[in-house]
């Protein structure tokens, strides 16, 4: 489906142009043609290469979908690959649901195209406009700010995640709730799979865009994309410190049900003790022997039954300092 | 065996040629040979060395077999060693079988040598005789479709190993199945490394093959071996990201086997709880004291019945509320 | 909130100037302005980038804030990003807190900007004012002497930690301690991961200023930024040592936990024997047959007790033999 | 002891020589001596060190014996040290006997010097002596030959550690075979440590025999060497796996012996059920009250005993269903 | 405290000297002073610091001591921190006591610093005059000695770790050495991090004195420190391969604690079983109801009680059989 196909010039919108005129404007020198696709059909891909003249195997890519985020460079432009992580608010658990957005650009003309993403990047077409100084860098500052968009949308994806994990670490050392935790913990590490295979890929991608040798669509703007893997390097540091502690954080709550396991089995041994000793003495008293004197006692019954009261009140109180109970 | 045994020209097959005739045509300029064999016999890989003139190494590698995957580089010709991975659906637990294809890719030739391969490249061949803009690129455009045909036969292989982690994650949580959760996830881990062992080296030695320095035979196509690299590497992110999740999950099914222990015991020591009070409480009736009031009561039965009773019932209670039972 | 602002010549202090004759002072030859700010508000951080000229991007990390440590180029300008830690004496567990500090550096200006932190650098102005020599170097010098002061202040907090790992340890091997030790281990991995989220990628950064190809404004003073590197490696290598150390920790105390278990089964298993046995005999005694013979010897009662104690010692004896008791 | 000392040129035998004409021989171009020692005495060593002029930390260090695998450049000779390992087959638990090769190179002479190896290298001189085009590239070729053959020896040694893996594996699984498991998974891995320690450093020296600037003595045997790298690659690549799996397997042994005790502990709690009830019923039976009109029934005491059967069956047929029996 | 000073010229001493003479000695060719401090006063340092020219950097570092091992380049001088490792014999548990050396080297001085290290380098200078061919390549010959030295004396250290594994590892499948066992594997643990810091700093600071561009103070003399390094690379291989088997140590200890638990709940059911089965049948022998045919038989209780026997006997064979007793 086609959302947005405008000329550019200078920084400026020269306005929404058909689909069939793109060729044409493309080019045009100080002129840049930028493109909007969601979910597109065959038809439209095949429209798009041919008005733009794309390398077929990044249209191949595009088609298919399901790649993972990189950046390739073919001659003078870039096939840039960018997973998208939307939370879904009304599924239980809120799981994460991933998208995929890629990313034609030439020296003329730069095509997004998104599968999967109900966030569009209107935004970014209205802070490109609003910003004609920096608009007039072309295609390359639009590349910049689609990745900045796309990458601040993790912010909020990790923030939830770090929240998480506080939430999960806050209940560890509390009682009967492992197998709560445990759950959480693995849920938690999936999410933060998901987040780190969108990351790290494009991370080393864009490293490459910024210092040495870089591709000419992104000349003279090394400084906007280090920003970017500036980020990127930061969620990507975050979620190694948020998987290192999960790890620990695993351990530990394996440690807690050795531990409650334990102190159930104390005090099964307390009250098993507490309950068998008065059985064994009235045990005793209950033996046929002919000649047990006890037993003619006037007061051998209650004095029994204090015994067996005072045995295991000194168990119970022994039991209690012990920690057993 | 001989599996075919063709002669090309500017990207058009030119038919069928005997064996012998290989080394005439190999010297022809703009033509290449290109030879398929499975689980040849010692005389006909040293026919084969012979008429393309191939590196003894090489040959005695190729004739041992088992191989890890490499691309190795003699002068103008490279040897490439794949892994192939085939599921054997009859067989029980549906294991991996590994084989092996083995391909020498000179300016003027290509052979390829399956072994414990059951499906061929006959897909191939006939993909290429499709392009033949592409097959005039010659062996290296051969080697190429080769390899990306070999690597695209992991997806499914991998996408398989995905979703019987998935299935296992849905059982890890449910009561009882650890045992089989436990199995499951070895035997994932196994297969696991199989593919470890095709991918892993595989990818290393493609990312020789474009970039830099390439070997002769594969310049001018540096962006198709980027692709089968790029392949390569998401499979290894994935296997990395299903080993992670799978070392997770094993930590995590310890945990669940201890807190199910944990549970057991919790009911063990409440069931005995149950049981032991009134047994105490029976014992003690039944000690053969002389003077025990209750034994005359004419309700001194039914009350110490009763009590029995009202105690359990509180204990159960209690146990069911602290989710001992 | 503005802290102080000064200008200086040759190596020696002007005086304090006002904010709005920064610019003017910044354009003077072997002069340069040294500004502190503390948690300026957005007014006044605008005023000090037109007065400096600073880069956008770098003005909006900074009134961000929560940026990573690391250390940017702008043409011939620093922008630095170092986080501090100050432990909290007054709270409950003494936690840390982290704060932030940017410093804008250019060949005439220095420019710190303090966030949340309450100890300020007036110890590295009377420091820097009392070495003209090198105060000389100008805005580098300073850049030095505030990363060595906020370095500096890590190692009380990295002794604070190594302390607390001695103390776990001496705590490790003791009995019924398990809980409160893997408390400790948690809490101890969190700061752990503060500390290194604050030095390691300010490690990476500060390689960059001594070496090969060093930002002008760090000229000449190499060997000064190797120190500060090398401190910041000592500290890393020690984290490492004693996150290595934790995680053995944290494994031996699962041990102990176990072994904890195992000991109050084993008492458990003990003491039920020395129980259970007299109870069974008592049960054999309390038979009702009609004929048995020892229930009307005379001695049957005083000999039965009698072999219940012999039977209890013998097994005590016995259970201390084999450490069950 | 002196095993053999010939002199070689132009890729055919000369013949034995006596020691004493070593450096005689050295000094004539296109010819090479090659000596093998085995447990050399002191004397023996120096005698050699002068005829051939090794440098003195070589020598030493061959004195000394116990190097990790090493090669060492000195001016235009080389230092090899080689581990080998022996099966001791005689053995109980067939462990392996560590030995130790060390090679010096010149471009004129190649000294063997066999530690602690039973396996001479006679095998080796045979099949140089077979292939003169070979053997006339010289010492290099040797020196190719001999750590192929040394190399070649880890293959049996890896091979029965991947099948003494297999049948671990095999037992894993099974019921009561934890404790055994265990020790074999820690004697497999004391074994691959040793298999370790003689490939890693060796791979890593021999991948600087070939590809850019190699030691003059190997010059133009490129290909040999990368094909004992490639080995040595191989057998490291089998071993990381075989640690793998390992760590994955002691991990779920931990799990299996968690299991069974986990079954234990539920059979325990079953069958106490079984017993402890009719045990409290006997007892409640056993009461001396004086009205329990149960007790006066004729049919009481088969009825009190088939309700005990009833209880137990309906208890052992609700513990099966559960699997807890 | 002075230990030596003394001047030497082309490889042989020619004397002691006065302190206050050594910047007159330090001045002339081929002439250079050899100076031992241990644990030096601050006036002591500053003095040296004067004569030889130190930096201030360097001289500060030193004073402060606790440096991790480096070796740093100041203009034409090195500055080197070791580590010394001594054990205490008389202590308990044996514990490792670390000292340092600071090495300030110069073209033509070597100033060594000892803290905290019990054991001097007399050896080192009897060593070097007994070789003037060697003294003759100056100072940059006495930094290798030096270091040689130390790092020899890591050896023994290490051996002692070595064979403390080897002794935990004889009892690690031993019953009831679990508690013992964990705690000398943590021990070990610890000793080895103390080694880990003292070589791997220095291996990595050690591999930049030989090979490419080398400090001219050691320019010569590669090969004497690649020995250096080699025998440091060798410590920190076995190093890793000690502190691998540790990690696996410590998880089967673990695994055999969870199996000695598993036997100690298999043995307590076992009994319970054998006990509670004649509780349970005299139990209902004791039952008070009126027709009970069994208790009037003549043989009834010997009877009932050749069959508890029988029972048990059953029983305990049984258990036999399954490894439970």
């Amino acid at each position: 489906m086609l959302i947005n196909c405008a000329a550019y010039q200078n920084g400026s919108k020269l306005g929404d142009i058909p689909v069939a005129e793109i060729s044409e404007y493309v080019t045009r020198p100080e002129c840049f043609v930028w493109v909007a696709l969601f979910d597109p059909t065959v038809d439209e891909m095949a429209e798009m290469a041919e008005e733009f003249g794309l390398h077929p195997l990044a249209v191949e890519d595009a088609h298919k979908g399901h790649q993972r985020p990189k950046i390739e460079e073919y001659d003078d432009s870039l096939f840039v690959v960018l997973h998208t992580l939307e939370s879904v608010p009304d599924a239980p658990d809120s799981p994460l649901a991933t998208g995929e957005v890629d990313i034609f650009v030439g020296p003329n003309y730069i095509l997004s195209v998104r599968h999967r993403t109900q966030k569009g990047f209107n935004d970014v077409r209205i802070r490109c406009e609003r910003e004609p100084a920096l608009l007039r860098y072309g295609s390359g500052f639009v590349l910049y700010a689609l990745m900045d968009n796309v990458v601040d949308r993790y912010f909020p994806i990790l923030e939830a995640l770090e929240s998480e994990l506080e939430q999960i670490e806050g209940n560890i050392f509390v009682r009967n709730t492992a197998r709560s935790n445990i759950e959480s913990l693995y849920a938690l590490k999936q999410k933060l799979m998901l987040l780190t295979h969108a990351v790290d890929p494009l991370m080393e991608a864009t490293g490459k865009l910024y210092g040495g040798r870089v591709p000419p669509v992104c000349a003279g703007m090394g400084e906007y994309f280090r920003d970017v893997y500036d980020h990127l390097h930061r969620i990507h540091a975050t979620i190694d410190g948020i998987r290192d502690m999960l790890t620990t954080a695993i351990q530990v709550n394996l440690g807690m049900i050795s531990l409650a396991d334990s102190e159930v089995t104390k005090k099964l041994a307390a009250w098993a003790a507490i309950i068998a000793v008065p059985t064994m003495m009235a045990g005793i008293y209950g033996m046929n022997f002919e000649h047990m004197p006890e037993l003619e006692w006037t007061f051998g019954y209650p004095l029994a039954i204090a015994t067996m009261v005072a045995v295991d009140l000194f168990l119970y109180v022994r039991f209690k300092k012990t920690r057993w109970l």
